[in-house]
């Protein structure tokens, strides 16, 4: 994902933020991660939704969904394939930790292709970095990303696709920069993220549209050995879509078992 | 603190960063708050140091003291009274979360008087927010903090100086933007630190100077209830100095008992 992107703050073409806006300062703010696909954001409403959600966990004043909208059309054209970034940062406001400011909006453009994986599956190595239960915060996508930026840092094997994220009480919780899900006995099942870890917007679609497909799909509490005896083994978020898992440190998940099925209604 | 301060960014006389910057896409930095006092940042050599250890923490490139030493001449006179604030981040790099990155510098400089407290001491609060435990980042003070922006989000009455934080287990950690200390059967103890916290310039430099007074001063395990059976409370940080706590929710001390020999200590 190299290039520099196309920026956009508060509406206005431009490439810096105040260095006190307390999105730096206090990494006091939040962010989305959308794919664009044949020149439109994929999922936008249900983006916008999760922005929405996420900023009044934070008690932070979210833009409303036109002004978003209004953004993504003074960007210019969007490209065919790439990378849309929107930050919502509570902006300036006096020196201290009180949560004062006014909100600060960043849309970020990378017109490149989406990155690729392989089609038989990724490859998945599992972290030492153990997430920290924060309820207050879980499941948000906010600015404080040091323990996914640590974890990432463990590996720099570029066969390895992603890390498999566990909590200090050794349960499962995500990939560093995905969901995960896992199928068993006929069963979908992914992590409950009430602790810790994001609940992104690939996740929640799809705990819904297999429900809708008339297959069990639930939350639960996993741990490490619940992948390791799943059927399959698969991760999502909102740029790869859902990928299986096809080797997770010595173990390897040779055939799809149900992928075939649940990529096409993620995709749809 | 009102106004707007002197910036540096990289050595420049500049007031805004990249947006993309790491620092504010994932609170990928570490930060130091320094008092100015007659014209000088105090504690300059030990502040140096912390940001060498927790930048080192993060794997995070350091600038030298002698950069940081220029750019402190580069940002003009310095106040009487005033607050400098100096952040390190991993600057720009590609998107995602591995650590890739040139790291940006940002000095502040706010040319205003330090904040005042009542020389009765301090009143403080207890914060409902639990912190959470990350070893991997406890002690640092890295951007990531939105836990003590939510916490100091919990009050707004500005006769309340302090929030106490406790962690998820119901352990004492600190305050909000201080280090807390008590005093009891002739020792001076606080909080570990190795969960979750901040290991603050002020902390350090009184366990040791009070130890090298002869006093008894370490780390210990405490609680809420250990606090309430002190004789004497106190919170320290870089701008405020060494206070002694006067009200704790419905607790009192209406006297002083250690914080008068241990005051100057850390002032001298």
């Amino acid at each position: 994902m190299a290039g520099t992107p196309r920026l956009l703050i508060n509406g206005r073409a431009e490439s810096s933020v105040p260095a006190l806006d307390r999105g730096l300062a206090y990494g006091d703010g939040v962010f989305r991660t959308l794919a664009i696909v044949a020149g439109r954001p994929r999922w936008w409403e249900a983006h916008l939704a999760k922005l929405a959600a996420d900023c009044a966990r934070l008690q932070l004043a979210c833009p409303g969904a036109d002004l978003l909208a209004d953004d993504l059309d003074r960007l210019g054209p969007l490209p065919d394939q790439g990378v849309l970034r929107i930050t919502v940062t509570r902006g300036l406001g006096p020196r201290g930790y009180a949560p004062i400011g006014l909100p600060t909006r960043i849309l970020a453009c990378w017109d490149s292709p989406l990155p690729e994986y392989p089609a038989a599956g990724l490859r998945l190595r599992v972290c030492n970095l153990r997430l920290g239960h924060q309820p207050a915060l879980a499941g948000i996508k906010h600015l404080n990303r040091l323990e996914n930026v640590l974890a990432r840092g463990e590996w720099d094997d570029p066969t390895i696709h992603e890390g498999v994220l566990l909590d200090v009480d050794g349960r499962l919780v995500s990939g560093v920069m995905s969901n995960l899900f896992l199928w068993r006995e006929g069963r979908l099942l992914t992590p409950r993220l009430d602790r810790c870890g994001v609940a992104g917007v690939a996740r929640a679609r799809l705990l819904c549209l297999a429900g809708q497909a008339g297959l069990e799909a639930a939350e639960a509490d996993l741990e490490l050995a619940d992948l390791l005896a799943a059927e399959e083994v698969l991760a999502c978020n909102s740029l790869m879509g859902l990928r299986r898992v096809a080797i997770l440190e010595t173990r390897a998940w040779p055939e799809a078992v149900i992928s075939p099925r649940l990529i096409p209604l993620l995709d749809a």
